[in-house]
């Protein structure tokens, strides 16, 4: 199975040696993060792709200088949305109709559970499922890179107000939620590189219930 | 790329035909699910894995009686940790350091890593926190089936403190947090099963900065 082969491939490199991805591999990594499922199929995220070097730069620094920033290729930052608003439901529901050949008054039902599921939020709430649905594309993304042999680390280490200001995330109504370094690994410099992956036996993370 | 294909196959399945998922099938999905990746590798999240017809018909209440519940195989019930305790970095540890051959002691920094990680927040942080690393894992499920070509749901609209109830998880210390069903569909009741995927253009998903 060639996701679980992926799996075992993966791991959080702490290290990269600078060497570009091709775009045809970034493209692809990118494209998995736009087919990955969200809630209600809103998206509720924006990535910003960085792959200018004065600007990763820049961006090392609220990542606490973590090395994958600059050795990396390219940085993905996971910016969630910190509203939901009337005009990105409406662009949403409009691609539906014309997509799927409806109406869009059929979509209305829709409309109304995804302004209830709004609404019923308050500020902090509606961030927080934003940046969940941020992070299913997050996992997705990280597989695909390892389909591309292409290394990821994932990192939740950094200054996020300090990030928005640098990315000029507050004004655009988004939020840095999680960070995803593209590149190559350093098996040189990075001793996990060759580090057994440690993870909870299936009898304690599984409760079944035949 | 597998991974594209498996992502535009899927989708949010609505009716299933009650079919079973043959055992290996399932175990493939489990096991992505516990090589996904999360912070700092602590896997705050237990997943209850439910085929038993009676606890379906049970669980499906608080669901809200959505039909994949019954319809389907297999039902995932993602449950955050409601805390991470010092049992829990104490048996990480020890795993790391047994499964790398490595002492205890050259993981302190780790282990301050992870304190500092769970003291920092508070009891909602806490939660959020894990329900986040669950959505890693959901992502990835969601792969390993389609991979499998077993359909799933992944489902937010529940009760989750009366789901907690029926499942009795609020004493294990745990917290639903994302259900997923696992079966096949029923394509002439799912209208979906043949729409057009909607997904947002790159131009506005993306931002790039070259």
């Amino acid at each position: 199975m060639s996701v679980i082969t992926d799996l075992k491939w993966r791991y959080a490199t702490k290290r990269m040696n600078g060497i570009k991805i091709p775009s045809e591999k970034l493209e692809n990594i990118l494209e998995a993060i736009q087919l990955a499922p969200t809630s209600i199929g809103l998206q509720p995220f924006t990535v910003m792709v960085i792959e200018n070097k004065e600007l990763k730069a820049k961006i090392a620094v609220p990542i606490y200088n973590q090395p994958q920033i600059t050795e990396g290729s390219h940085v993905l930052v996971f910016a969630a949305w910190t509203d939901i608003s009337d005009l990105s439901i409406d662009k949403y529901l409009n691609q539906i109709a014309e997509l799927r050949g409806v109406s869009l008054e059929s979509l209305n039902g829709l409309r109304n559970m995804i302004t209830g599921a709004v609404t019923g939020k308050n500020k902090e709430q509606l961030l927080e499922w934003n940046s969940r649905q941020a992070y299913i594309a997050l996992g997705t993304g990280l597989l695909a890179a390892a389909e591309e042999e292409v290394d990821a680390t994932p990192m939740e280490g950094f200054d996020a107000d300090a990030l928005d200001t640098v990315l000029g995330l507050k004004e655009k109504g988004l939020h840095s939620t999680v960070v995803m370094a593209l590149g190559y690994r350093d098996a040189e410099k990075d001793h996990l590189s060759s580090a057994a992956k440690v993870r909870r036996h299936g009898k304690d993370l599984f409760v079944r219930f035949s």
